[in-house]
């Protein structure tokens, strides 16, 4: 199904014409891109681009890369990779971490991080400066191969932890100053008691906006909210707010110019421009 | 098939734009719904709202419960249900029968009542005044079935009818002074002489909009024409013709506020109040 | 999947919104031609129309008969029919070749002619004055039925021609002073050797605009070049900037009255009117 959050959020960025697509692969993609490249002329090229969603982070991947494989010469529009709000709500999140508290020499643990959005937070923590970060999974196999993936991809090294119960929860807390919590709607990540007398903890993100939330004991509107005179929280709503500014903003510049590319760490940077 | 129809008349509402979607069921909203809820701030969040089509008005029920149960604060647009366009139908109909003629105490025959359009048509009558209510169907049991429901949800008295050759259709005729028939397209429901010397009858509304029509004999123009001097016609165009603008008006008045529910006693109430 | 590429000319020829389906065939547009020709009085249903696209130009014409077939009386829009940019592309071609090259007692070939494009292009270069029509399949049966349809609806004899390999396409052209290679995209349909010293061959059109092109030898951007001072090459750019000109100005038509029907001989007219 063609996600109505993206058209109505490139509709609020000014977009005339939003046509969407459901369930487009890399190899079914051929005719949109032709559509995209070919109806304008030079001069108004610009006036074309292309948004990559979907929920799956690696089709959208690959997506973008056979929908850039079919530019040629000046037969190209700009595109942005976002599957499932990864770059926007990572970077969104990050954002509000970096601006308020030091990042560099702290150890960050991404919850639920084989995920889109914790892909991207873990990979974002990393180049943000994070002397160490962890991305959990609740198998170890893929925490691991989404470590390997980013490591790849994004040259940076990320420590896979195995997060199935209390445990190995507070395992991969340990020593952790950030915490981000990247999980589905609904599924609660981190219990009260499980944060709220934590020796390392700093500051935590939660993308969750509908209750029960990822974290335990926070209100999704907490920006930057202190709690017990030492936990700084950020719930989904702040992230919320942002990451929809972001979008927005991205959206727009697609259409500045018809060579703009936006994916991790394009989106992370302008998340950034936003917040100053 | 997402709605050409109701896509069209959303856009002559000033809808700026519409975000169609086919096959949406109880179970599949929820993304649609997330979408609608989280995109725009408090104070824009009556400029999206929901109109639950399709061609099932059980499923069309079922949906606008789901799309309901997932609101929550401030976390809500209005909604419309129209599966089928029954209400907008049903309404119109039913208004410019009550325009130009009293339905306190009368008799009233629903044919083919089944349907979206029927089953609302009926209950509008009840609601309206009319002493007694007749629903019919080719299957007492199809008939019965939606009179339980009609009551179930709008505690309404119905009366079961079926329908199936001309010695039952003159029984579910006899006493009736008002008859809606609610067919398909083309298919005819009463022959001429079914009705051109009715003792009993006095006003008919059929809704359809390609012969042959539901009441034989009539025109599709007809707009309280009186047949005999006594037969008061009200054919599909001058339904249709306030079916579009009740629509139309409907639409429009779910971006006036994010707490809308407009489902057949509002809607009919709007087409009373265009009439005036 | 609806095209991309149609929705975005439909909205550079001022359409204010595109409502796209996607495998619609006869037995399927029944509420598509409802919503079109109900939601809007008498004196706005030209602002509603239907364009045909697809890449099945047998689909389409039936698609077409069955919308058609649908209106009556007043309730009837405006309808064009162009599967795979076949009446679009065809005519901005041979208008090219015909605002600059006398077509008259000439023989034309047209490689690949059974797909929508080719068989557009040579009922078009019969209609323009060619005297003699050639239709290249691979195989002779498919050429063959290409030429009888051709007839059966336009009234035009074509010659059938198997094009399979040197010998075949050298028999194809020879005697031709016109090719029109309708291949697809990255198809290399003549050599350079075949026609750069060709004895009989004065203009050659070709649609591809995407390397390898279908005529070895030339560039995209060609528009009645001369090469070796004798053949002039129409290539993809040149032809596709016309294309494009011309669709936008037919779905533009469309909404001029409720009653135009834009098909092959219609559009070609159109492509004449918009050289002069």
């Amino acid at each position: 199904m063609a996600s109505a959050f993206d058209a109505i959020v490139a509709y609020d960025a000014g977009i005339d014409n939003v046509i969407s697509y459901a369930d487009i692969t890399a190899d079914k993609c051929a005719s949109i891109v032709e559509g995209a490249i070919y109806t304008r002329p030079p001069k108004q090229k610009h006036n074309t681009a292309i948004m990559i969603g979907g929920s799956d982070l690696d089709k959208g991947e690959a997506l973008k890369k056979a929908v850039q494989e079919q530019f040629f010469g000046r037969f190209r529009v700009s595109v942005m990779l976002d599957s499932c709000g990864c770059n926007t709500t990572a970077a969104a999140g990050i954002a509000l971490l970096a601006k308020h508290h030091t990042l560099a020499n702290k150890t960050a643990t991404v919850l639920a991080g084989t995920g889109p959005v914790g892909q991207r937070a873990a990979v974002m923590l990393a180049q943000a400066g994070a002397k160490e970060v962890r991305l959990t999974s609740r198998k170890l196999a893929r925490a691991e191969q989404a470590c390997k993936l980013a490591e790849a991809q994004y040259h940076v090294a990320l420590q896979a932890y195995a997060c199935a119960d209390d445990q190995s929860l507070s395992a991969s807390l340990e020593g952790s100053q950030i915490a981000f919590c990247a999980g589905k709607t609904g599924v609660q990540l981190i219990k009260a008691e499980q944060w709220q007398n934590h020796p390392d903890l700093e500051a935590m993100v939660d993308v969750n906006t509908q209750p029960p939330l990822g974290i335990e004991g926070i209100e999704m509107a907490d920006n930057n909210t202190l709690y017990r005179d030492r936990y700084a929280i950020f719930g989904g709503l702040a992230v919320g707010a942002l990451k929809l500014k972001l979008q927005r903003a991205c959206i727009a510049a697609l259409f500045e110019h018809n060579t703009l590319e936006l994916d991790s760490e394009e989106i992370y940077k302008r998340a950034i421009t936003l917040l100053k």
